[in-house]
């Protein structure tokens, strides 16, 4: 074992460096939700492969005409455990452009913290995990263990391509471990790993009236306005108690124990959260407390609507169309195919007379994820924390969706820990996301004493 | 009297020069709803000034801060009679742009249609007057009675700057006749002069949650989600049955008598309209006949909606703010203000604990008209279609709304008639808009022909 101390001292003296690298990675714009972006995507990975080739990595491409995902690879003997790293250097599309401070693709450092879209989730995370491999390489010559290293390039879309090859690359994703490094902590002292994530399911819903945009004065009241339609139709999809009328929703749902949740940190610190956000914490299941609702219950969200005229100023028109975005999260054991058709159904079912109603399920997505604590890759992360912040590691369920995992589980067969150095305040997926540099510093610690950790024969 | 035919014969001969004018008015993207294009609303307005000033109308700029209005008049003596025509040069904005065939402000005709914003409303309509205007002054050196004609540079957006001018103006409007030919028949072969049009009001409603977009999968189900909180509202904007739910909206509405109904053409055509604009004629108040629905019923219609991720994919986001844009249209005997605050505050008392809602009137808009059939200027008009037509003239009740109609009424304490060319099919505030040559040269003659009966002290 290196002690950290050592680590720390590599890291002083490399500092300037190691961050012009950071901010190298974050000027790339692979913003995968939208094709535009596939140049710069590709840019992206071509830099990662260069630096995992220049480690002693071998790297492969994985593709299906989107953007490639990376495996790389480091074997350092049959007898050594294996451990499969996952992370993901796409990242989330960054209008509304005009809210961002300083451009998303600039990365502009103020004091201690890094604004720039990816600056945590998930290039931040990344790069620390980076910074680990080439730290104990260049101290050892070697890893400790095998590592296996997969960047998706499609998570922030659900990793469409990577839930299609997976399944038929078990013999390279065999390992006795895998960390997937995309989460974080619920404050900056509490160190913490992630026992679940919530599954998820993307659906675009349009309503159509007629072939034509028409005037609101000589039509309205003719025929059945499409938002009128659509405002009808999703505002039907929860009850006043916020619970999800979709039929069968919640029939596979299950409850954890009270000792199960006793495991678990929960507490939510209610004026902590409206003075960082603005926003009381009333939404949703009313009957759950708002951290249960937002880790171990189910939800349905409205992530985007439209139509209609909305610039500038009034137009006084009846559109021929007007469409949502809808997501439900998903908790362990209901099924994605179940709730896409459950939901679908239903929403079609809501459609009045005098309009068309298009229900599009999105690829990708997943069922939930929820892994023990007693497994020796979370003892591992837990205690690695414990030794970088020098503070008792929580356990958590995150509320997020990282809908690979699961794949990832049954193809490699290991045990899975989930572990980042991300914040709810980080503002990822909005615009001035940002990351901290002495939490770039601490996940390259974590990363490289965890790999250590499961290195070591005396660990258990 | 100008025989028709005569005038007819003007029209042929200098048709290729007209219609090169009149191409040269929709190629100035005069959009009141945007600034932006301002500089070409002011071209247009300088382009239609010369053109009037050659014909030997006095032309006054009216305007507060905003695009010039156009006062213009042509006196020809204290005995005659005074006609008010009033229309606007400016045109509703284009978006959706990617649905247009060709370019809004490069006007193409395809045989007899001419496509362009504005080409019916209402340059088309502006244009006709001012030839008719030009052919009187051509032949007999002379009008046969006073003009004053007013050339709206607000009407899209409810006329905020004549709305406060009018009223300090009344001298100078006064007249014993007033002709707004900003409206149309309801089949190209039939002439109709319209008895009223509705009221209208506007509003802005937004919803904020948070002060920063937030990750679905961390919040969901904690905050209140802006959408879902407007969803909710809007849907409790009208009933089952399509009533408008807002309390005392329909309070000061007054029925008509069947006698009163009879005299109106509301006939309706269900196949034709199905054909024509693909959507089944089942909106609104579902105990009125559509024709009822869309002229003599007020309405409330959602105009635009938006909030979150709407773009290509999908984004996990909770928005901070959803708005939507609203409109009512008033029947005779509804108050606009009262509507106003009705709205408002029912909105208001609409929102769910947990987010912030505002709402904001727009200015602008106004009460409905309604004008007897038996005045002398409907009778000229009706008169003059027929002579064109040669077909029986039915009377109408538009659906849509020119607030400014009723202070016209006021300020000048004349008679009015709605009159005009367009089609329910000619896709005014939508893409590809068009308008018909023919149309444009009937328009021509009705006008003239209008004008010389109103001088003509024969006619009763």
């Amino acid at each position: 074992m290196i002690p950290l101390s050592e680590l720390q001292e590599l890291y002083d003296k490399n500092r300037n460096k190691y961050i012009e690298d950071y901010l190298t990675l974050l000027r790339f714009s692979s913003v995968s939700a939208d094709a535009s972006h596939k140049a710069q995507s590709l840019s992206c990975a071509t830099w990662l492969e260069n630096y995992l080739k220049g480690l002693g990595f071998k790297v492969e491409r994985w593709e299906l005409g989107g953007s490639p995902s990376l495996f790389c690879s480091y074997f350092v003997g049959e007898s050594r455990p294996t451990v499969l790293l996952y992370t993901h250097y796409d990242v989330q599309p960054v209008d509304p452009l005009n809210e961002w401070t300083h451009p998303p693709f600039e990365p502009f450092i103020q004091g201690d913290t890094v604004y720039a879209r990816g600056a945590q989730d998930n290039k931040g995370q990344l790069y620390y995990t980076l910074l680990a491999l080439q730290a104990l390489i260049l101290k050892k010559g070697t890893l400790p263990i095998n590592v296996k290293l997969l960047i998706d390039a499609e998570e922030e879309i659900g990793s469409p391509t990577l839930s299609k090859i997976l399944p038929s690359k078990k013999e390279q994703l065999r390992a006795d471990f895998v960390g997937v490094v995309d989460v974080g902590l619920r404050t900056p002292k509490t160190p913490a790993v992630t026992l679940g994530v919530r599954g998820i399911v993307t659906f675009d819903v349009s309503v159509k009236g007629s072939h034509v945009d028409l005037h609101s004065g000589s039509h309205g009241g003719i025929v059945y306005n499409p938002i009128h339609a659509l405002v009808e139709i999703l505002s039907k999809l929860r009850d006043e108690e916020g619970m999800i009328t979709v039929p069968h929703f919640y029939d596979d749902v299950v409850t954890l124990s009270d000792e199960e949740k006793k495991h678990l940190s929960l507490d939510f610190n209610e004026k902590e959260y409206i003075k960082e956000y603005g926003a009381h914490p009333v939404g949703g299941e009313v009957k759950y407390s708002p951290s249960e609702r937002a880790t171990l219950r189910p939800s349905l969200e409205i992530n985007g609507i439209s139509g209609g005229y909305t610039g500038k100023g009034f137009k006084t028109v009846i559109t021929k169309e007007a469409s949502a975005k809808i997501s439900c999260r998903l908790v362990p054991n209901q099924s994605p195919e179940k709730i896409k058709e459950n939901v679908a159904s239903y929403l079609k079912s809501l459609a009045p007379i005098g309009v068309q109603i298009e229900v599009h399920l999105h690829e990708g997505g997943g069922p939930a994820l929820r892994t023990s604590s007693h497994s020796k890759i979370v003892k591992a992360f837990a205690k690695a924390y414990e030794n970088v912040f020098h503070a008792p590691c929580e356990f958590i369920v995150e509320g997020g969706s990282i809908p690979i995992t699961t794949t990832l589980k049954e193809c490699s067969g290991g045990e899975v820990a989930l572990v980042g150095m991300g914040l709810g305040t980080d503002r990822i997926h909005a615009p001035d996301e940002h990351f901290s540099l002495n939490r770039l510093n601490q996940g390259f610690l974590v990363v490289a004493e965890t790999l250590m950790l499961l290195g070591n024969k005396e660990f258990e």
